[in-house]
């Protein structure tokens, strides 16, 4: 698995293990939410600084969402 | 510390485990080594992809390389 569908697979888990929505999950992460739907699916190569965006809602390190 | 300048403290240190010059290890990760220079300098964001071009010469995940 690459690393974008590996980042897409984990955030989406953990995204729904919060119950939150893409857009709930979003206004925390303070990304567009059609952003979070492309992370989603893999159709984004994110920097990473908005790796790090995402991480910080979910409790998590950057490192720890790429694993 | 941000994650650039973790990834720069990271990778500085693993490519001179290795004993790699900056062009060396750029040429293995098929890279520009001003590129490998901006990020050891913490000066570049970045995607995912490139970080997984990055780890694969030195012999580690991604998300080894960010944590």
């Amino acid at each position: 698995m690459d690393i974008r569908q590996r980042l897409a697979t984990n955030l989406r888990r953990l995204r729904l293990e919060k119950g939150w929505s893409q857009e709930e999950f979003a206004d925390q992460a303070g990304i567009h939410r059609t952003y979070v739907s492309d992370i989603e699916r893999g159709a984004r190569n994110p920097t990473i600084t908005v790796v790090e965006r995402l991480a910080r809602p979910l409790g998590m390190s950057p490192s720890e969402l790429l694993a």
